[in-house]
C-alpha cells in the first residue's frame, strides 16, 4: 500500500531516492497521515504542510548528529514517521502510545521537546553554541512557523543568534497563519512578498529621489527622510532578518522539494545564522484543510472522504462554548466588558464575542506576557478586561500576573480554559499548575467552578469583583446541567456543602466535585457517610465551612485536578496549621509529583484516583486506616 | 538653595517656565537628586540621563491625564519630583517611605507600576485602546530604554501596537547601555546612527546599482539581493520601526531641552503609533557616573565630591562574589561548565568568569525566557549550564523552568541571588516566590544554603547533579564563617542537625537557619530546649531527618525567606499529611499573605518574625499556647 514508505526505517533510507521517488513518498506519507490521523485525531493543516520540508531536511541533513528542532511541535508527524515510528504511528496521542509532539525520551531525532511555542530559536542556539565550543561540523536547524515567531521568547533568541553569529539555521516555514490568522505588524510585514513590478516601481522611485537632490550637504535629515519614505515599501523580511544578524534566504516554495533540496543543501555549509524563508500552505495536499486550516488544525477523528468530524458534537455544551457565550451575554450589558485571546480566539469559544464586539475584541497573536499586561493597562484604565488562556499557556505570563496584575491589585479577569489534565496532548499541555502558581499571589482570588451553570455564575463574578480574580475550568464537555436564565454573581470565599455526613468530608474543586458526589453515594453503599463540599475558592478559602467539616468528622479528603504541591489541598494544610488545629486526619488526592503522560481524561483521572471509585477508594482506607495504593500510573519516561 | 524646584509643586507649576528657566530647573534638579540620592542610595545613572526628557515630557504634556508610563521605573526619580514628592523625596527607597520606582498607590501620575522591564509598551497599549475605545483624547507616552528593548515582551507589544494602530507614543531613551553594557542584535543595529558621510556613500551606492541594471526582467532575484545589499548598511532604526508600524522619529538629542519640547509637541497630535528616538547618556551631568555608569546604576549612599561609597565594602564576603569565585573555580577544572546572566554579569559576580572564560559565558541581555532555553540547549548537548538570575527576575523564565527544563529533565543549574527580602527596592524585587513555584515542577532539585560556605558547596553540587536544579540565596553579605578549601558536593536530600532538644524543633532553610539558631540560644535561656534543623533542600526533603525530629519532638517550627502559600512549611505540612502523621503541632514563619514593602532587611525580618526574637517568640509562643502576635508590619497601600 505504500511500498516507498515501508522501506524507510531511518532518515538513511530516504537517501537512497531520488527526486522523483521523493515526490511520490510525499504522497504516499499523506496517504498514510490522513489514514492515521482520521481515525486517532490529531493535528492535520500543519502537518499536511511541511511534509516536503521534513523529507527535504531529513534528506540534506545528517539526524541525529545535525539537531532539527520543530517549534510547537505539533507539525513534526512527518519527522516521526520518518525516524522510525512508522510503525507505531497509529498509537500517537494514545494512552501509552507515542506523543503528538517531539520528546526527547522518545527518540534521538526528537533534538529537543516541544509543546508550548516560540522556542526553538533559543534552543537551537544552545546547541549551535555547544557545537562551537567542541568545534564540531554539526547543524542545527530550528523549524519555526510565522505565529510563533509572534512569541518574545523567539525575538529573544533571534536576537542573540544574531549577535553571537553562530552557525545556526533557522527555517521560516510561513504560511501566513498559526492557529487562526495571524496577528501583529510583523505577521503582516513578513508577508510582503518580492514581485517583479516590485522592482520596477523601486528604480523608478529611487531615480528620481536621487536626482531631485542636487547636493548633498546641510539637508541630510531632510534627504533621509524621503530616501526612507522611498525605501519603506521596499523593505522585505530578508532586510528585516539581515538587521537582525542573519543571512536572508527566500521566500522559496516550500512544496517544490527540487528547490528545497538545492537551497538546503547551498546553505548547509555558511557560516554563521543564516535565515530560510519557506513558504508552505496549510493542509497542502487534502482539500478539506487547505479549506479550513484552522478546524484542522487540532482535530478528533474524521471521515476521510467529507472531511467531518466521526464523533458529532452534541450533548452537553462545553465549558469553552460557555464561557463564550456568558463573555458576549455580560458584554452586551457593559461596555467596559473587553476579551483578549492569544491566538486562540476558536479555542478559547471568543469567536461568538469577536464577531459581536469586534472594538472590545483583541487577539494579541502567541504572546501571553503581553496579553496580561495588556490586559493590565486596559483595567489601570477602568475597562474590565478578561483574558481567556489556556491554562498551561499562561504559564508563560507568570511574572506578569505578579508584577502587572497582583501588585497593582488590577481587575484583570484570568478565564484558565483547560485547566486540569487534557487528554491526548500529554504533559506539555496538561494545565496542572496554575492553582499552586496563583494562590501563592497576594490580591489574587482563585476559582474554579463545578460544573458549566456554575462557570457563568464565575465569570460574572470575576468581571464584577473588581479585583485580581481567576477562573479555570477543565477541557470538554460540561454536564449538561440545567442553566440557570441569568449569570449571578457568588459571594467570594464562600463553598457550598452538598452532601452531609458525620464520618468524613470531601472537599474538592473543580472538575472534582462531581466525581466526590459520586464517590460519596459509593461510600453509602460501604455504610460510610461522607460530607461534601463544593469548595468553588481556592482563595480565599470559606474558613468557617472547612473548619466547621473538619470539626464535625475530623477526616477530610481533598481532591483537585492540579499538583499536589502547593496546590488546594495544600491551601488547607495550611488553613489548619495557621488556625492551630491538629489531630485531624488529611488526605489530599491530585497530581502526584512527576509528569502525566496523554490519555483520555477518564482513563488519567482513572490512574490518579481522580475519579468517583479512586476517591471512594481512598477515603475508605483512610477511616480504615489503610494506605492508599500507590499510584499504578506509569511514570514519564 | 533651589529657587525654581522649590516653587515647583505640580507639573502645572512647571508650565509657567521659559526654556532658559527650564535649564536652570534641570541644573537644580541634578543637584537636588545628588544631595538626596548620595544619603539614600538609589539609581543616579538612569536618573541623571533622563532629567530633561523628563522635564520636556511634563511641559509638553499633561499628567495624569496623559498617561505617562517609565519603564523598569528605575529612571522615574525626576518624574517623582515634579509631581509633588519633592518635600518626601529624601525618604525614597527607605522603610515606610516613597518607593524607588512608579507606584500607583503613590500618585495619580504615576500612570503604571514597574520595577521589572519591558512592560511599558504593553500597559501604554492598553491605555491608548482605552482611550480609542472611550474617543478620548488624551496621550499615552511609554518611555522604555534600549535595554529593555531587549525583552521579549517589549517586541510582543511593538508587535500588536504597530498592528492595531492606536495613538501610543514609545519613546525610546536610548543610552547604549541598560544595566550593563547592552548586548543583541538589535542593540548594536538600534545604534546606527544617521551621518552625512552614511547617506554621500549610500546615494553613489544606489546611483552605480541602479546604472548597473540594464534592464529589469527575468532577473529580478539578482537584483534584488544586490539591491539589499546596497541598502543593508542604510537600514536605521527608523526603518526597522516602520516595518512594524510605527511613524519614527529621530534620533535626537535627549539633553537639549529646546529639541526635545519641540519635537514632542510635534507628535502631540500625530496619529497612531509614533515612536521618538531619544539619545541620552548615563549619568549626564555628574562626571563619576558619566565615567562608570555601571557602578552608579543602583548604589548606597555615596560621597558627592569623589563618587565613592561612604560605607567602604568589607567584612563578610556577599554570596554573590561566593558565587562568582566558586564559578571560576569549578569552570578551572571542567570546561563543560557554562555561565549565563540576563543583563546582570556584575550584579550576578559572573564578572570575574566572563573576563577569564570569555567563550563559555553568554550575556543574552534583558531576557530571562531566552535565557533558560539557551541553557536547556546547551543542556541537551552535554554541558553544565549555570543560569545566574535574581528570584524576582526568574519568574519571567516560570513556564521556560517547566516546559524547556524539567519536563525535560535537563540539567540546568538555576542560581537564583536575591533569593528573600532584598531590602530597599521593595515588594518588586522581593525574591520571596521562588521556593513555591519551583518545588511544584517534578524533577526539580531546590536547595538553599544556611551560609556563604554552604553556597559554594550547594553550587557544586547543583552542577553534578546532572539533573534540574536551584540554588538561591540572600542579597548581601554572608557570615564571614570560614570558608573550607574546595567546593564539596553535598548528598542530595540530606539535611544535618545543628542543636538538639527535645522541647520542640525548628526547621530552618536558607537565611533563616542562623536566626533559628540564636532563637534556639534564647529559648534555651527560658529553658526550653529546641533542635534545630538545617534543612538544604526543599525538595527532595530530608524525610527521615524531618520525621525523626517530628516524632521527637511534637512540635516543628518552619522558617523560610518565601512565601507562606505553598512554600517549605508547606511542604512539610504536605510531608507529615502525605506519612499520615496528626498530632504534630506545627507553626511555619514566613512571607505572609501580602505584599511586601520596602525598608532594610534586618527591619522586614523583624516586622516579620523572621529574627533570632521573632522566631524565638513564635516557638516560644507555641509551646506555652499562646497564639503569636499578629504581624505589625502595615500591609501595601
Amino acid at each position: 500500500m505504500y511500498p516507498l514508505l515501508d522501506k524507510i526505517n531511518s532518515p538513511a533510507d530516504l537517501k537512497l531516492l531520488n527526486t522523483e521517488e521523493l515526490a511520490a513518498l510525499a504522497a504516499e506519507i499523506r496517504g498514510f497521515l490522513l489514514q492515521t490521523v482520521s481515525c486517532t485525531g490529531g493535528h492535520i493543516a500543519s502537518n499536511f504542510g511541511c511534509v516536503e520540508l521534513t523529507l527535504a531536511l531529513h534528506y540534506c541533513f545528517e539526524s541525529p548528529q545535525d539537531k532539527i528542532i520543530w517549534d510547537v511541535g505539533h507539525q513534526a508527524y512527518t519527522h516521526k514517521i520518518l525516524t522510525g515510528r512508522r510503525d507505531v504511528f497509529h498509537t500517537q496521542r494514545q494512552y501509552k502510545g507515542i506523543s503528538g509532539f517531539p520528546k526527547r525520551s522518545e527518540s534521538p531525532h526528537d533534538a529537543f521537546g516541544a509543546g508550548h511555542s516560540s522556542t526553538s530559536i533559543s534552543a537551537g542556539l544552545g546547541m549551535a553554541t555547544a557545537n562551537s565550543l567542541l568545534a564540531r561540523k554539526s547543524k542545527v536547524i530550528s523549524v519555526i512557523g510565522d505565529g510563533s515567531l509572534t512569541g518574545g521568547l523567539a525575538f529573544e533568541g533571534l536576537n542573540q543568534a544574531g549577535h553571537l553569529g553562530k552557525n545556526l539555521i533557522v527555517i521560516l516555514n510561513d504560511n501566513d497563519m498559526s492557529i487562526s490568522k495571524n496577528v501583529g505588524a510583523f505577521a503582516s510585514f513578513v508577508s510582503r512578498k518580492l514581485t517583479g513590478k516590485y522592482f520596477r516601481d523601486l528604480k523608478k522611485e529611487m531615480q528620481s529621489l536621487l536626482k531631485s537632490i542636487p547636493a548633498i550637504g546641510s539637508n541630510i535629515l531632510h534627504f533621509a527622510k524621503k530616501a526612507e519614505n522611498s525605501l519603506k515599501g521596499f523593505l522585505t523580511p530578508g532586510t528585516l532578518f539581515e538587521a537582525l544578524g542573519f543571512d536572508y534566504v527566500g521566500p522559496i516554495n516550500g512544496h517544490d522539494l527540487p528547490q528545497l533540496i538545492d537551497v538546503l543543501r547551498n546553505c548547509q555549509n555558511v557560516e554563521g545564522p543564516i535565515l530560510i524563508h519557506v513558504m508552505t500552505k496549510k493542509g497542502n495536499g487534502y482539500l478539506p484543510a487547505e479549506k479550513d486550516p484552522d478546524i484542522f488544525h487540532g482535530i478528533g477523528p474524521f471521515n476521510i472522504e467529507t472531511g467531518t468530524l466521526k464523533a458529532k458534537p452534541g450533548g452537553a455544551k462545553s465549558y469553552t462554548a460557555v464561557f463564550g457565550q456568558t463573555m458576549v451575554r455580560l458584554a452586551e450589558e457593559d461596555e467596559k466588558i473587553v476579551a483578549i485571546t492569544a491566538a486562540m480566539p476558536d479555542g478559547t469559544g471568543l469567536s461568538s464575542f469577536a464577531h459581536t464586539f469586534p472594538e472590545r475584541f483583541f487577539d494579541v497573536g502567541i504572546a501571553e506576557q503581553h496579553a496580561l499586561t495588556f490586559a493590565a493597562g486596559l483595567a489601570a484604565d477602568g475597562f474590565r478586561p478578561v483574558a481567556a488562556i489556556y491554562s498551561t499557556f499562561a504559564q508563560r505570563a507568570y511574572d506578569q500576573v505578579f508584577h502587572d496584575i497582583c501588585l497593582q491589585k488590577l481587575p484583570v479577569t484570568l478565564a484558565l480554559d483547560r485547566g486540569g489534565l487534557v487528554g491526548d496532548d500529554g504533559p506539555t499541555h496538561h494545565g496542572v499548575f496554575d492553582i499552586s502558581f496563583l494562590r501563592h499571589f497576594p490580591e489574587m482570588t482563585v476559582m474554579a467552578p463545578k460544573d458549566e451553570n456554575e462557570l457563568q455564575h464565575m465569570l460574572k463574578t470575576a468581571v464584577y469583583s473588581n479585583r485580581p480574580i481567576s477562573l479555570r475550568y477543565p477541557r470538554g464537555a460540561g454536564y449538561g446541567v440545567t442553566m440557570d436564565l441569568s449569570p449571578v454573581a457568588l459571594e467570594i470565599g464562600k463553598g457550598e456543602i452538598l452532601a452531609e455526613g458525620d464520618d468524613l468530608a470531601i472537599i474538592a474543586i473543580g472538575s472534582t466535585v462531581y466525581p466526590a458526589l459520586d464517590a460519596a453515594k459509593l461510600l453509602t453503599e460501604r455504610g460510610i457517610k461522607a460530607t461534601v463540599v463544593n469548595a468553588r475558592f481556592v482563595k480565599p478559602l470559606d474558613q468557617d465551612l472547612i473548619l466547621k467539616v473538619a470539626r464535625r468528622t475530623g477526616v477530610l479528603v481533598t481532591v483537585e485536578e492540579n499538583a499536589l504541591a502547593g496546590g488546594f489541598g495544600g491551601a488547607i494544610l495550611e488553613l489548619l496549621e495557621s488556625e492551630g488545629i491538629t489531630g485531624i486526619k488529611v488526605k489530599r488526592i491530585g497530581i502526584p509529583d512527576y509528569f502525566i503522560e496523554q490519555g483520555s481524561q477518564s482513563q488519567l483521572r482513572k490512574d490518579l484516583s481522580l475519579d468517583a471509585h479512586g476517591i471512594a477508594a481512598t477515603a475508605g482506607s483512610l477511616l480504615s486506616g489503610k494506605e492508599r495504593p500507590a499510584h499504578p500510573f506509569v511514570r514519564v519516561k
